[in-house]
């Protein structure tokens, strides 16, 4: 196919190489800023530009990977090529999209991208939702030359879906970055903690991951937590967040389910 | 080395399994319940004990796997014996032994054991703290034979090295189970999530977490922050939990540093 892709940041440039990788062409790719649309650009043979003025006509498909503020206004200047206009956001409704156009769908890569950080995106989830039955097997098709893992997925599931991630990985990230900051605070290697950081994660390849949680909290070693909120002394926000967690894990491995 | 284990849960387990691979003699294993001490012992070749009464004295060292609060309790009951005598705990001080024997020490491995799960002994950090330099290297000798991340830590980085696991490993293994229960809910699997969190995980290896943190909080994206805690009504913790986190996540992105 040829793609063209609105976007220069985190998920543009892995979605990119994927893409170019399968054989598709890579026609144009837009950022506001030249430097970072030319460094794209070269990766994945694509003519950059950093106006919309500029978009060549002759693609199949516009994917946006910019900021989700940003789609609603660059929609309305694309839309007139009356070619398939698709985002990659978690949070935005399809609808954004058919405000302005009915080739309208969504392209979801369900993954935490770094620019410095290669992956393999066969394993990237990707969660698709198309306007039209049309749509929607056209984008099945694509993401399946790039993907192993193509889910249907309406906007309310998608909404959820994003959710969860912000509790999975980005604050599973910040915890990371609280203990880094601990060790540092006690001139000990993060190096340390690496392994049980990736055991935690490898354990629920297999596992549901309340049913093997550990700690002081699922103990309710009431003395541990003291210790450790002492030593929080001072860490208001720390001490917040340990004390939270705590109780909500100790109210779960009570209950045995999630509930409000 | 001639080793008796007292315990028989999840580090106790994967210990011995460790040592015995490594070649030495597990005596025998003690659990106040006699099915869990057997079970552990028909695994390695160990002489299953439920009274501490039964100890047999020829041994090497007595290791200490059991529930934090318990550890006070054996010890004087191992100390007429005039034997090593060492705990795996992350929270429990060198002198919570030394109130009873002088040849004491801990041999701690930084990582999250579940008897359901294998792991590679090899990788597992061991911190290890003696009361004197012929304890810790005795401690550290036989370290060596199960693991390549061996440690010198005293109970104080030890301490700050537990507290930092919590954070780690233990509320993020919950924040995880959060994530499943909030997909379950709307009838998704955990599937989809797995290859998010291996990832966010595996970032870790290479890089900074706070350097690689990504989400609506880090992006200050008020108005999707605003879209998910609405998605949470009603679920008052995890609301908390959401808000909490996130402002976090602001304050440290703005200060570049974790402080108070």
């Amino acid at each position: 196919m040829r793609i063209t892709l609105i976007g220069s940041g985190n998920v543009a440039t892995h979605l990119a190489a994927a893409l170019k990788n399968a054989g598709h062409r890579l026609v144009q790719v837009y950022s506001p800023n030249m430097q970072n649309a030319a460094m794209l650009g070269y990766h994945v043979g694509a003519v950059a530009i950093d106006s919309l003025k500029d978009i060549d006509s002759e693609t199949d498909i516009f994917i946006i990977a910019v900021k989700d503020d940003a789609i609603a206004e660059i929609v309305p200047k694309l839309s007139p090529f009356k070619k398939s206009i698709v985002h990659t956001s978690g949070a935005v409704e399809l609808q954004t999209l058919l405000n302005f156009t009915t080739e309208a769908g969504v392209f979801y890569p369900l993954q935490t991208f770094s620019k410095t950080k290669e992956l393999n995106f066969w394993d990237v989830p990707i969660c698709i939702e198309g306007a039209t039955e049309e749509i929607t097997k056209q984008l099945e098709e694509l993401a399946r030359t790039i993907s192993n893992n193509v889910y249907r997925v309406n906007s309310a599931q998608r909404k959820i879906l994003h959710l969860s991630a912000v509790f999975a990985c980005n604050f599973t990230n910040h915890l990371y970055a609280v203990s880094e900051a601990l060790l540092k605070e006690h001139n000990m290697s993060f190096d340390m903690l690496r392994p049980l950081i990736l055991e935690t994660a490898d354990k629920i390849k297999t596992h549901h991951p309340a049913a093997v949680q550990t700690g002081p909290a699922v103990r309710k070693d009431e003395h541990t937590m003291q210790a450790h909120l002492q030593m929080l002394d001072g860490k208001d926000e720390l001490q917040q967040i340990y004390l939270l967690l705590s109780q909500d894990i100790i109210k779960n491995s009570n209950t045995g389910n999630r509930d409000s």
